[in-house]
């Protein structure tokens, strides 16, 4: 007879917030680690969930309130160590989201943390988030990824400061309009601009509608 | 109550036969799909397997007879109808190996089949070898991946076959040298050479010890 397995569900929703890349923790409503900030996550529910992604997105609904635009399976961490019930298995996914969707949810339980500053959490969660900052690291070099972070509309300039944070560096602004364009992810917002500061009114942009849901990648990175 | 989850580790073991990218095949000796060939794979037994990886190891070693030098995490399946028996998790590994291996481990109930030449297999298994063949399509373009497929010591000439197999294309050989020579990650064995056919003996090289368990990667893809 085998051993039960605990299988569950953990998210890590990020957002920009002051220029950093911030993480979505949920304070958990029940034991083990009662009442501390944690990954939001959950049990999987064999008579509900058709499948991993429908568990996700069930879940992330439930802790933040979100219906995010893109959720990509980041992998799995499973063992007999990291949850004191017992071997669990847990699958994780990862979305990025424009920080205004978070803030304006007003879900109870949430806290925002840069994912530069975290305390120790509990389970195995801060080896998840490193996992998804390295991920999301890579797959900045050469794909729309930080576009979902920028909301609905926006500047390049505002694009920029997106890509900047998830690669943890400054960008050339002339080659990183080169690449956007040759990208081709984006359409113009005819008329309308941004004014921020003492700065000309800024162009504003969007995803083109097929790239709402999929990534583009470029031959070659940033 | 949770209705129980069925936790299993399934390993895609690529390897290259006559210049083509090949899945290795077991025998199911349990129903269902009894004696139908399928991904080597079994339950995590909570009792004994450490971690997932731990899990997959001792699979692979029982259903193939080998020890990969490596093997990655690919992708969790899971969901209500991708097994008879129930609400299923498989999680995913792939690992590269010399086809030599293989043939001298000898192992029953294997076959080795191409990838673009598969019927039908039971589970999800065709979707999850083509989630395999797509991931190692993308890393071999920047990746030192495919030397793992080309066994203790090869020829340059062996080694563009093996990239060639991955990438599903032919490449440049004066630029797979430079870009061999990019990545770092071959030495040569001094004195050795090989002699195939008409042609003069060719240099024979092998990974340097330190790229053994670890993919080294290219800033500029090949």
């Amino acid at each position: 007879m085998l051993e039960p397995i605990i299988s569950t569900v953990d998210i890590v929703l990020l957002i920009i917030q002051e220029d950093r890349l911030c993480v979505t923790l949920s304070k958990r409503d029940k034991e083990p680690y009662a009442n501390q900030e944690a990954l939001p996550g959950g049990y999987i529910h064999a008579q509900d969930d058709r499948d991993c992604l429908d568990a996700a997105v069930r879940i992330l609904q439930q802790k933040t309130g979100l219906l995010p635009p893109y959720l990509e399976q980041l992998k799995t961490f499973a063992g007999a160590a990291r949850d004191p019930r017992g071997w669990s298995i847990s699958v994780v996914y990862f979305a990025l989201v424009d920080a205004d969707l978070i803030l304006s949810a007003n879900h109870p339980g949430l806290t925002i943390c840069a994912v530069d500053a975290l305390r120790r959490l509990p389970f195995d969660h801060n080896d998840i988030i490193a996992a998804a900052v390295e991920r999301i690291r890579n797959k900045s070099q050469y794909s729309s990824l930080p576009c979902y972070l920028a909301g609905e509309t926006f500047s390049l300039p505002r694009l920029q400061k997106m890509y900047e944070a998830c690669l943890g560096e400054t960008l050339n602004k002339v080659s990183f309009r080169r690449k956007m364009e040759e990208l081709g992810v984006l359409e113009t917002v005819e008329g309308q601009t941004e004014t921020a500061g003492a700065h000309r009114p800024a162009q504003l942009y969007r995803l083109k509608s097929e790239f709402k849901n999929q990534l583009k990648l470029l031959v070659r990175g940033l």
